[in-house]
């Protein structure tokens, strides 16, 4: 049995969408994980299947009522994650992923309009609140593809070269080093010499830090917390640096 | 003319996939924006059309070829920011979301493998490197959506109601507060006593406490930074000046 994947949505229209194609769809057509999707409106109550209403004391925007998020959850059965997608959760890690990907499968809850009612975190503990990255989206529905899409393919069989995947960015606290492959010789510039030196142990090195400077220089945040560096000024100043050049 | 989106891509299939429906499909339809793809497999110049070879230094996976990726982005024209999706770029950010969705479109260039060639960001200093989240994707494709998505639903006309996007999650550097809507009542949960209030100085009151404890507890990271520029407002104003303009 593959990674079960259920997704919670308005919008079942939208999966598997673009993980039907490429990796993720050769993986999908194999049996690697399967793609399930759940209408939260399937589980309104009333005649016109209403999903939202108003926000308690006021304000723009529609709210995913609890009674039918908590129908739609409890349809889904257990033994698997859920995560709902939401500004207010947790930034979702490399971590995560691959403890994750080395489960049963995942189910996504995915929220549009101004969000879910807070109560059916209190009813359904159990579920995480995930947050993709620090920008508002229409709905949840395109970070769960991205999460979806960070699952499978680190899923057994699924990438070409079973070595991808482990010296890669994050894993190890840091981003990953440059990349450089034919031509030698393009508009003028060339390949760093050392990766021409066929002297693995002087590429390893080299990699590492250029990983490490790299690092340091565009992610202060990731490099404070591998280097365990709290100065915080010093820190400060690297961040402004990088923010000059952006 | 709406906002004009370019994908490089090596899947120009995915797109606009789920941005094809519910408020991004309709804005589409009408124009608000448009979704061009470019088949980075086209600029390839030999008879197998081949866009990637093996990384130099030695490694797993394949890397994209800069000859390759040099032409096909010179085939887009200027006047649009153009980003690399990598997980060695700056993570992106709502202002920077904000600032692209106020411009006249983007380029998106889409990596799959182990990435770009690093002489095509030499030779084209203006591509922004961006990373969507601290997570390894297949390619650039589902990140390239979340970050269209973020940016369709700021277009003027896109969104129901003119009020939504202002108090929301990371524009004012907090996290947002919990929603509740009917029923007042659920499964012995009811909406906070003080939404019911009608009492809008009280709300507000509440809404911001909320949303300072939620990021308080939930992103020490953002909390941080809050907390700080509040303690020291010129430097604050500052920052948030460059992260606009960057």
């Amino acid at each position: 049995m593959g990674f079960a994947a259920t997704i919670l949505t308005l919008y079942p229209e939208m999966f598997p969408g673009p993980l039907g194609v490429s990796l993720a769809g050769r993986a999908l057509e194999r049996g690697d994980w399967s793609c399930e999707t759940v209408q939260i409106r399937d589980f309104a109550t009333d005649k016109h299947r209403t999903v939202d209403d108003t926000p308690a004391g006021g304000g723009a925007g529609m709210v995913l009522k609890p009674d039918v998020l908590g129908a739609a959850i409890a349809s889904v059965g257990e033994g698997r994650p859920i995560l709902a997608m939401t500004p207010r959760g947790k930034p979702i890690s490399q971590a995560r992923i691959r403890a994750i990907a080395q489960g049963p499968g995942v189910a996504i809850l995915c929220g549009r309009f101004e969000g879910f009612d807070e109560r059916i975190f209190e009813a359904y503990p159990q579920i995480e609140q995930v947050s993709l990255a620090d920008i508002v989206l229409s709905g949840g529905e395109t970070a769960a593809l991205a999460i979806l899409d960070a699952c499978i393919r680190l899923l057994p069989g699924v990438m070409g070269a079973p070595d991808s995947g482990v010296e890669e960015s994050y894993e190890n606290g840091l981003i990953e080093y440059p990349q450089y492959t034919r031509p030698q010789q393009w508009e003028g510039r060339t390949i760093p010499e050392v990766l021409r030196s066929g002297d693995h142990a002087k590429i390893a090195a080299w990699r590492k830090a250029r990983s490490e400077e790299d690092t340091r220089l565009r992610r202060p945040d990731l490099w404070d917390r591998y280097s365990g560096d709290r100065d915080r000024p010093a820190s400060g100043a690297r961040r402004k640096n990088q923010e000059d050049q952006a």
